[in-house]
């Protein structure tokens, strides 16, 4: 609810209800979080050799998703900004980073939340390249 | 829901109901955006000069809030980590940007909203360094 | 030097001589320092409205620039890594930055620095994804 | 150098010649590139399992140095800002990990190099709080 008050807020008042990229910037708050956390448990586990991958994709997916919701969120100039190849970017990450935690999604609920998110998200960011 | 769904799927098994710690994430996360998102709309305005402080501040409890998430989201090693120091220059950043963003409340909702949400991300903080 | 001398440590042993990524690690970190001062330093000038989408470009291009640094710094299992796709927006926002910069490089000593470290880290990212 | 540079092209030209700052966020720029790196080393050596720490605490440290010199590298207000507060977070950041990292020095040059970097920015953070 938070996203959608401040972007109504906005003095260029374009954008309180673009339900599109609200989603966007919502589910990449999840995704940084979700990543941070998967990867942190992950170290966590008694057999991490199998899950080296899947944490430094994870590292990776919670930096992107973190930088894309705040170029997601800026509104200011918006058509002058790199706003396209950072979510061509958030896709790639996303995509990568869920196809690793499907991998152990049988033996860990922490990887299959993690790849629901990332699925989610990669998601979100392709309706909003769509919407531009 | 994503914050608690991860940490109780966390192997350490520790963190799942701490509804202290969970909340203290989400405002985190509630607030690097919205501290983000009032930076963007000062800018916009067409009186900016006196909002320059509050630019500053924005963008300082941003980063402060997205640094606080992640620490207290690893729970490996919980007790070794610097959580306590973070949730305290955290209770400071959300002190000093909710006052100054309180002054240009009554002029503009994207500051009330920042306002409101520095008290409620400071007020988890704090919660949250009483239960460590 | 650090750069070099933490790659040159990493156990994969295979980054340690690579010079294009190490320049474009450098860059990176230079330029999101950079960026994050010029956003700062315009909003400190007596006029900042001209300013205000090259503050704005500032602020996405720091956050490229340190997600950036960081994908391109792990080296484990790399080759799966959103390597290519980060850099592609790397370049995209240091060339929106720089050419943002530019106009008000003759006014401002910061812009005229910030466009300069904006074109080198382009320059560097081209470089690192030409290399892949 | 550019940070030098930078500073001293700040309107409020206050900080061009102030080498305690300048020698910070210098280090908070080598530090969270440093810590970045060594987690990532970490991950990809034979013998995770005693690491574990290091890499959770060289993730905290890197998230907490970016903060800093962020708020470090910012002049405006700066009397209001939560400089010191993050500054004590940092102290204590890199204290953590240097600490840990000290205990595999022995074992693997980069965590010999992570927590020679670590000390180093404590030192610099410790010599800014006390010039504030």
């Amino acid at each position: 609810m938070s996203v959608q008050e401040m972007l109504a807020a906005h003095p260029t008042a374009a954008a309180g209800d673009d339900q599109v990229l609200i989603r966007c910037i919502e589910e990449c708050l999840a995704c940084t979080q979700t990543c941070t956390s998967c990867a942190d448990s992950s170290i966590a586990e008694d057999d991490i050799a199998p899950m080296v991958l899947s944490i430094r994709l994870c590292l990776d997916c919670a930096n992107v998703c973190d930088t894309t919701l705040r170029v997601a969120t800026r509104l200011t100039g918006r058509q002058s900004a790199p706003l396209a190849s950072v979510l061509e970017a958030c896709v790639d990450a996303c995509r990568r980073c869920g196809d690793e935690c499907a991998k152990h999604a049988q033996h860990h609920e922490h990887h299959r939340l993690c790849e629901a998110e990332c699925r989610r998200c990669e998601e979100a960011c392709r309706a909003l390249i769509a919407s531009l």
